[in-house]
């Protein structure tokens, strides 16, 4: 029985090994292309992966998802078909994206970056804000992670409207499917959310006709993909006030290119993909024991959907 | 029936006057001083009283405090005696100090502000910290407000812990009482949060002493009174690295002055008291009805205890 696991850097492949080996003793845990033959791989574990990197192991029973979204795995063309592919959610994941909506949803509200420019300048300005009870959220995708963060947001008191691709039902929150309710959704909403999947129907979703739907002044904040935003409509966007401020934990291309204008621009919060980190002693629990069931029973609760993208 | 209004700032007390007469038409409310019979004012509504201010209204039936705490008023030593003071709380008030709370504990406890020095550097480095469930957040204080500040932040996922003069019962809450059980209390402390009231017994009470006690690297927030924090304890605290980070909304002289060394230390975020903003419009509702109240029945649920101090 063996694994093989394959993330972007070395040293964190390694570490994901060392974590599975000591829950997987009896297994055969191997860094990509490390293995001794790869006819015996029955399972990859991967975040990331090459063009082509499943290319070689023909007798793959899955594919293990390190994250919420299987976009990264989907995005390898000579991805061998019919091969399923295991999410990677749990309780500490959504825990840590509930958290980090929370934060920046009342980071945003609570006009925190306008406060700290004031410390800077040594103002006292005692800006006044509506309670939570009268700001309105939208929440974009109503997963795990955004039916989650949609229900903290409700009980810390905000108005909470979601939308989803297909019709959900979640207490105390308004919500709304599909294309011909996306308007409705969007009208009034002064933080914009958004936890999507990343598919061709939502890819760019976040772009300059999303934000002139707004309440004028805004904030948008993404923690699901970096394609979900158009990066030119949000710079434009926070040049004519229509948006005023965003925070982004996901970009086109990571880690942020040094050079990119989201690090300097006075309205945008960088994060570096921290929203719901999965590091290897917490996510190697879920991926033993979803490698673990799958292998014995033939399938599992966190298998994806390749052919809807999520 | 007559009211006078007292603020520090002339336009403010102008704010609230209005407020005051839309609400109560029926009664005669002025600036103070501006009254033409000090005699026939039966009301206060006070934040921050000169001293001897009170001293001209001698059939004064009710000082209103325009706040949750009361030491601002018995700060005057000519203040009449027996004259009961009436707190201002709501669940307006109670539902912004809850969010301030939340923002601020989320903040220290993602590392927020570590995130931020390195965005201004470029700098894209992932740091892992636990999930809120293994992060132990306590609460000094367990009034209306730091009650509710402890529940929501049970409800986020925090290991929450209360402190109180007099013991206090809060579901999912482990709470300690009294002198005795205050080290008890601080011991695996990592997010300090001030809500106490201001008395003889709790001045200085954030102190060298109190920092030692908490985890190494803790961060402490005070939105109660800046007296409970002897400044220079904090600044050596930082030093030491005993405390990472502090948050404050207040401070012994507000506005905090220009020159203070609070504004441009790196560890130190300064908020200009704005965690539980009573606003005229807000507050202008809750003050009309406690007096028409305290007028009808010669009581009223916000009273204060004068001898206690809250």
């Amino acid at each position: 029985m063996s694994i093989i696991v394959s993330l972007p850097a070395a040293d964190k492949t390694d570490w994901w090994c060392q974590m599975l080996r000591d829950l997987m003793p009896d297994w055969n845990i191997y860094p990509l292309g490390k293995e001794p033959d790869p006819e015996a791989i029955q399972y990859s574990v991967v975040w990331r992966p090459a063009t082509g990197a499943m290319t070689p192991y023909r007798n793959l029973k899955a594919i293990v998802s390190l994250g919420a979204g299987i976009d990264h795995v989907l995005a390898d063309e000579k991805l061998p078909e019919d091969v399923p592919i295991i999410r990677t959610v749990g309780t500490d994941l959504t825990q840590r994206m509930k958290e980090y909506i929370a934060l920046h949803v009342l980071r945003h509200h609570r006009q925190l970056p306008k406060i700290q420019a004031n410390q800077t300048a040594h103002k006292w300005e005692q800006i006044v804000v509506p309670p939570a009870t009268e700001r309105r959220v939208g929440i974009m995708g109503l997963g795990n992670l955004g039916g989650a963060a949609a229900e903290l947001l409700a009980s810390i008191g905000f108005q909470v409207v979601g939308w989803s691709r297909s019709p959900k039902e979640i207490p105390g929150i308004r919500t709304y499917a599909g294309a011909s309710e996306f308007g409705a959704f969007l009208e009034g909403t002064e933080i914009l959310v958004c936890l999507l999947p990343l598919t061709e129907s939502t890819r760019g979703i976040l772009n300059a006709d999303t934000f002139n739907r707004l309440k004028r002044g805004a904030a948008v904040i993404n923690a699901a993909r970096g394609q979900h935003l158009v990066d030119s409509d949000l710079i434009d966007a926070l040049a004519s006030g229509q948006i005023e401020g965003a925070t982004l934990d996901v970009f086109h291309t990571e880690p942020l290119p040094k050079d990119h204008p989201f690090w300097d621009h006075p309205a945008i919060t960088v994060t570096p993909h921290v929203a719901s980190l999965i590091d290897a002693p917490t996510g190697s629990k879920i991926v033993a024991k979803n490698i673990r069931t799958f292998h014995e029973t033939g399938t599992v609760a966190d298998i994806a959907d390749a052919k809807r993208g999520y």
